[in-house]
């Protein structure tokens, strides 16, 4: 399989500088990269592999390109962003290298009569579609993925093994959601209904009905055994173009603003608002209740209380250092107060000395 | 699907203050509802909405009852506690209005005939029920369960898709186990076998077997994706009314207390007893090996190292600001041990003039 | 089911004292077991219940036995590590009680015709294997487990329910996963193809195809839930006898060296090394693109920013307080600069005193 650099442009634009009849068969970083290949500069710093590349032609973005000493014996497709113009052409490879699965449903999948599957979607085996859900054309829904009642997936999605979708959500097109990710699960809500205090407190925790569903917006990546709950009322809204990592949880009635991507581990508790654009870093911890504006990063591991609603860079974790160094510190931080005693004193004696001198 | 006051009030307890003939169809927040909608007032703030609702009728406790300047043209369920009243009317209208899954075992579910499930239970498409398992009373298993040899499931549980239940496991009645959840996999135990020291270390981690189960009470409620060990020799215990939220991991042995509830992403390590009626916050960590007593609660993305027998907050989290800001603080946190040298030093030395003065 | 010490040993070696014909049942704890049960002493602590321990036979260490005022009545298996010895015998016990699957396959899996299944192994109900894939011999891949196509599952593997492992990994030998755990989901990377600032901003996040695999060693454990996504390009590889916990996320391209045990709800973030015999705590988060070096420990809860190459204990974590005291600790970090100001001004103004005096 392979595709000239006129192909190629033809689909993703760009220019092509030499020679556009060239033949590639596959992309690798320039160092690596053999004659039959397409290699990419994304980076200025690494120009230099640019002149010595066995790479038959070049993904560069054109005040590199003018940079370059010589252009001798390569060719080259011009782009603003060479990075992205890999990763597109990179997938279209794979697409054209990957078996296909054939459309249709496989015997063992156990399809509602009411759902409506198109016709050009493929669904997997032991799969299950309950009443009135509706798969979109081209989706792609694999073995043992579970779509609860009356959800839609859109077209063009992938849902990976073990999915869970309960029902009454709906999935945007091009989602791309991995296995073992669960969509609509109930939302942690409980009514207290106790009487007495202490060990006399009798009753129990009254679950509060979540009849919200979640509303996903068109290419979403969804990571997996990520969880993400229905809404108590209202809906649980993922916006365009989220980007979701493994193991994150989303708590009902969240809103997450369409471009923002969320590293793995991560968790945002119920009815937090995150803007668009942002950047949650892995293992970080949102509470409920809070906004986080447009452009906001939070850096990996850090936790948020409060809302932090201008863009900015937002921080509230320790580097791990050696144990007994971390321990003496953490000693001194449990005992501040008395080290702002000891200067208040000094201050003290010596404003009295100074009054006395 | 209309209910009267009156029937309700015969289910649920309180007493109709107003036209017990009244139909209401559903549930709304007092400033949202209709006159064919029933509103609560769940926090006394709100009081003056209870004015002006178009709601055909109003949860309110008997103070707030009171203090109301006119109940003209209004009916009211008086009772102590309205949200938790709240939450049951609405879960009432919600299994009226809801599909009835036909009892009986989906043609495609794989039963042992050891296997005991209870006539009026729902065995959905693609689950396996190993050999001994009991399925209680009106039990709900969804597509693609997997429920263990000789493991038992109480009555009116509801078990959502792609659950796995280990080998010899008991859940009580009334159990909601959300999708993906893991209940009775092996505990984390290894025996280090090695010898040497460094890199001629050689030798390997042997296995500890894991037979003990996993025990949980009644009416408790598991979150999607959330992972329960079974014990090493004795069972992992979940008293009764514990609620658990997504993505949690409970350790071996461990025994958490009745009415519990543990917030998404938190961990307890093994062997680490929690008492009854604490609160646990999202992504907190409990080390193992410790005991928390009853009453105790731990603010999110808090650590827990040692044992916190008294009922009380406990915390560990420094909560998010600017990146910059938080990087001064971090550096001076490292060297605390000079700041105090200095404040040491200004000590003596002030103590040294004042001999001399 | 009953074994003798004779048997025992020509099984796992060690010498017996006492009597070599003498049967046992199982094993426990020195201070519960019975006379038809095998107990063992771990830690020297307990030499006294050796003496009063009504089990019939001890595992003991020859120092520790060389130390007992008296054998009387009591046979010993001698061997240097009695708690690995232990967790040796008591799986054999397990075993040869446990009921056998038969070997073959359930006539409801699906399997590829172009799959290679060795004859011996068990595959569980609803079982769904790909093209190319092969399950070596002995394996056992239990109810509603999903292998993808040419991936290679290695001989004496144990895959527990609701497993998803994607297409191209490779597990070694005698690989134990948990319920629910996914191998080989995409690495999350994504190219920005954004242009403008702020709220002008326009563009999408550009998948970047992940083509790598997973490769994963002999005897390794993968807990419940567990993620570990496939490379960009290159393999993500775990090597020989790691223990990785329930609901751990190993991103693309890590390296995690042999025997390193990871514990519950740890996340590593992508293109990260660990070494060989380290011991990353639970909770505890690695950022990417780092190397953490052989017998590196890291303290649960801690967070790793920067490589840590030398062996030793790291942590960053800080324990629970009570809140109150908690939060003017948190205050009076926020505040450091401030203590430092002070302790500047004072400092000043006793050396100018001084200067004076």
């Amino acid at each position: 399989m392979a595709l000239t650099l006129e192909q190629i442009s033809q689909r993703f634009g760009g220019e092509v500088v030499g020679d556009a009849a060239l033949k590639v068969a596959g992309l690798a970083p320039l160092d690596q990269a053999q004659p039959h290949q397409l290699a990419f500069l994304a980076n200025p710093k690494y120009l230099s592999q640019v002149e010595t590349t066995q790479a038959g032609a070049v993904l560069i973005a054109p005040g590199d390109l003018a940079k370059l000493a010589s252009r001798e014996g390569r060719s080259f497709i011009v782009t603003p962003n060479p990075y992205a113009y890999f990763a597109r052409v990179a997938q279209w490879f794979i697409d054209l290298a990957s078996p296909k699965a054939p459309a249709g449903v496989h015997p063992s999948a156990v399809i509602d009569p009411s759902a409506q599957v198109a016709p050009d979607a493929v669904i997997g085996p032991h799969v299950v579609i309950e009443a009135g859900a509706v798969i979109g054309a081209r989706a792609r829904i694999d073995a043992n993925v579970t779509i609860g009642r009356g959800t839609r997936i859109g077209e063009d999605s992938h849902l990976y093994p073990n999915v869970a979708v309960y029902h009454g959500c709906n999935i945007g097109p091009r989602a791309i959601v991995h296995a073992g990710a669960v969509i609509g699960s109930d939302g942690f809500g409980f009514a207290p209904d106790f009487e007495g205090e202490g060990e006399a407190r009798t009753g129990s925790w009254v679950k509060i009905p979540q009849v919200g569903g979640v509303a996903i917006g068109a290419d979403v990546e969804i990571g997996a055994n990520t969880t993400i709950d229905r809404g108590a009322m209202a809906d649980t809204i993922i916006e365009e173009c989220v980007k979701i990592d493994n193991l994150v949880q989303i708590g009902h009635n969240c809103k997450i603003g369409a471009y923002t991507v969320i590293a793995g581990c991560a968790g945002i508790a119920g009815s937090t608002t995150i803007g668009r654009h942002c950047m949650i870093g892995g293992a970080v911890g949102v509470a409920g209740h809070v906004t986080l504006g447009d452009f906001v990063i939070v850096t990996a591991k850090s936790g948020v209380s409060k809302s932090l609603l201008k863009p900015g860079i937002y921080t509230s974790a320790f580097p791990a250092v050696g144990h007994a160094e971390w321990n003496k510190s953490a000693a001194l931080v449990r005992n501040l107060d008395k080290m702002r005693e000891r200067i208040k004193t000094l201050e003290a004696t010596l404003a009295e000395r100074g009054d006395n001198a």
